[in-house]
């Protein structure tokens, strides 16, 4: 019988060309002008889905894009493994800082260099096709479905109302995710925690047209200034939140956790080189993966207002606007913590400008046990195929269906991901390694048997 | 003879169709693109210039955009008026506010809607259509040279080394501006002084890339949040600007000369309104006008950083950046302001970003004397013209060349401006009124009479 190592071998340039005709289309969920690019992708998946054996396979619109559906049943009296991705991307700008473009995705240096090749076009392929060897060889030891959706990176507007509408279609045991990173190859790990998020836009407004800033500076109240200071005064000099409130549900992880954490080796120095700063910073009574694994943020993610062209325009604003996005730890809610915000950015403005709130969207934290099959199951597959047994790590980043997954349907996730820290998703220069890839393809099936045993 | 509110009335057409050919030329100065239009636009003033009399009339390429000067002398024992006006505009954008588009100007509500329609097109073509009068009826009283430049929007950089090397062609008595506004057509004003200008642009840079602000949020320094905390930090909750030695020049201005300022009527609901605010801020201890017209100011012109498209992306961008301008008083310097701001907005960065200041443009403020034959012709003429005897009011713009005039030249100016504050210069839907376009162009001819006489 061929092994996966084989397959992958024989089958290697074609799962390239594959997976770099789904790079090609540019479904960016977060703009408009790309809603025929989303069908593409999704049409494209459920063909690989097809040709990959599954038994069923099914487009289903919603209000927003299209969530591809697949499945491959075989006996009832087998686990069922639901297997959850999404098709579109992160906006590709800005687009000058690429090295080669977007999405033409070229390999160099042993990485696929491209908007989604990790995030999540590569991680989800690995699925269809380790999916591919386990049918093609007959070796599928559970029950299969997908769900593959196209609005992840713009919060799964859709997705909980398509989980509520097919609770029956998507019943299952445990539901399979690669959309996250591990620590290193060599230091193989599976996420935990995910944080929650809390996405706002604001929107200042003073004069209702842009005004000369000599005429008209010092007497009126400018907004750019104005949202400088209302976004200085969310946080102390300690760099504590100082929304009312704000730390109110965040639960407290005990000194033993934080000890057991702080065992998770941790390069400072290399951390800082690979994105090139000279210090670290944050609140304080923390450390650097505390910050980042267990503790609520508060960051600008864009900011704008005024003259942002070339040279000089001497004027006095009439709008300011930032992206303030907020991560969650459990048990923070995601909208009390925007109404929490948006209550207190009301209250901090100032007469002379007026001030809007806007939830964009946002999701809970969400924390996986680690004494379960299915995660155990993901453990013995990733030590299997990296030869390490992997660490349980909490991750800063969100994935906020992943509780909604859990509170619908009532289904834990594991985050098994093969990304790393290096590959710049949602940046310029977005790359996965091959031997990632590829080692993530060979880990799949690993988790399908180990799984059907511990089940048993 | 002729008299000038004939001849505008038999030429009123023709002045419009001319001056709407030149508002045609989009003259950014801004812009690299438009370099083409600068030299279009200056050789349009030229022939125009020649026309209307002048007896020598050159264009003088500087290091920047080019200069055009010509002259009309007389005698040697008339005084000579040396005119200035700049052919460069502003940007336009943002272009979605415009009524009509920004360089095709139309007359909607008896106001020419344009860019450049005031500032200073409109304005610099009332002394170009009173010359051409003047010469054309043989009633000039005086000698006339005219300095056009093509680099007022962006500081003038040019203009400095042009005055050092011409000054013997530029001779003159006074230089006669009309680059401002008045109260209104029924409270006629000339401006007696105006503030100096710093400036800024500031660039704050964190990681090397942007970050996904999930995987770093916490931990990593996020410029944009220390972009808001350092502009934020340079005023207090006064309103006062925290710079160490920024107030140190500024020149106290006596009570009485405070207690005649408020004596000029200021509707501060008929403000409001205009420019769509319910209340007004700015430094505590001033009213509204010693805030535009005696005190220095701190304004952001334009901020931006991250990702401000449609919807939402998760980065904790790399960079941010701000334009910050100072507008100055007597006896304020331009470059020591910039440099004061630099060492401190340097002094407040904090760890783990790196922080670049660049003084992009700047000049001293300005104070004409009201006791000057050159002042009380100006006042004589506008009383004439308008029925009314003007005010003197300090502006709060700058026209930060004009310092350096009399630092060079040796010669003071006269602003004598047919603007109102409606124009919206440097806005969108920039305006002219045709009442103050004639009602210059009338004026004018009444200042150089006026002037002759008192020079006698």
């Amino acid at each position: 019988m061929t092994s996966i190592s084989t397959y992958i071998e024989q089958n290697r340039d074609r799962f390239l060309e594959e997976l770099f005709e789904l790079i090609r289309i540019p479904s960016v969920s977060a703009k408009q002008e790309n809603i025929p690019d989303m069908i593409r992708a999704a049409e494209f998946l459920k063909d690989s889905l097809e040709k990959a054996g599954a038994s069923k396979a099914k487009i289903f619109p919603t209000a927003g894009n299209p969530v591809v559906y697949a499945e491959k049943l075989i006996s009832p009296k087998l686990p069922t493994v639901l297997v959850y991705g999404h098709y579109d991307v992160q906006p590709a700008e800005p687009l000058d800082l690429w090295k080669s473009p977007p999405f033409e995705p070229e390999v160099r240096d042993g990485r696929i260099w491209a908007r989604g090749a990790d995030d999540d076009k590569g991680q989800l392929f690995m699925h269809v096709k380790a999916f591919e060897f386990m049918t093609g060889t007959g070796t599928l030891p559970c029950n299969v479905k997908f769900m593959i959706e196209g609005e992840e990176e713009t919060g799964s507007a859709s997705l909980e109302k398509f989980c509520r509408d097919n609770k029956k279609m998507l019943a299952a045991d445990v539901i399979l995710i690669s959309d996250t990173t591990m620590v290193a190859p060599d230091l193989p790990s599976i996420t935990s925690g995910l944080r929650g998020l809390s996405y706002m836009q604001v929107e200042v407004t003073g004069p209702d047209h842009d005004l000369h800033s000599g005429i008209y500076g010092g007497a009126v109240v400018n907004p750019c200034n104005v949202l400088c200071d209302m976004i200085a005064s969310l946080k102390d000099r300690n760099g504590h939140i100082t929304i009312p409130g704000f730390y109110d549900d965040v639960l407290t992880v005990s000194r033993k956790e934080r000890n057991e954490m702080a065992k998770r080796p941790f390069d400072r120095e290399k951390y800082m080189k690979s994105i090139g700063v000279d210090d670290l910073g944050g609140e304080k009574g923390y450390t650097d993966l505390e910050r980042t694994g267990i503790r609520p943020t508060l960051d600008i993610n864009g900011i704008w207002g005024g003259f942002t062209g070339e040279g000089t325009k001497t004027i006095l604003p009439s709008k300011a606007f930032a992206k303030i996005s907020m991560r969650l730890v459990p048990d923070q809610n995601a909208e009390k913590t925007a109404s929490l915000f948006s209550d207190y950015f009301l209250s901090i403005a100032p007469r002379g400008v007026n001030v809007k709130v806007e939830y964009l969207h946002g999701g809970e934290a969400y924390v996986s046990p680690l004494d379960t099959p299915e995660y155990q199951a993901a453990a013995m597959a990733v030590e299997e195929s990296f030869g390490k047994k992997p660490i349980p790590v909490r991750s800063g980043g969100s994935i906020p269906i992943v509780s909604t997954f859990e509170k619908i349907l009532g289904i834990k996730s594991i985050l098994m991901g093969f990304g790393l820290d290096t590959d710049a998703i949602h940046s310029p220069n977005e790359n996965y390694p091959l031997f990632n890839l590829f080692k993530g393809i060979e880990t799949i099936p690993l988790f399908y048997s180990h799984y059907a045993r511990l089940k048993k």
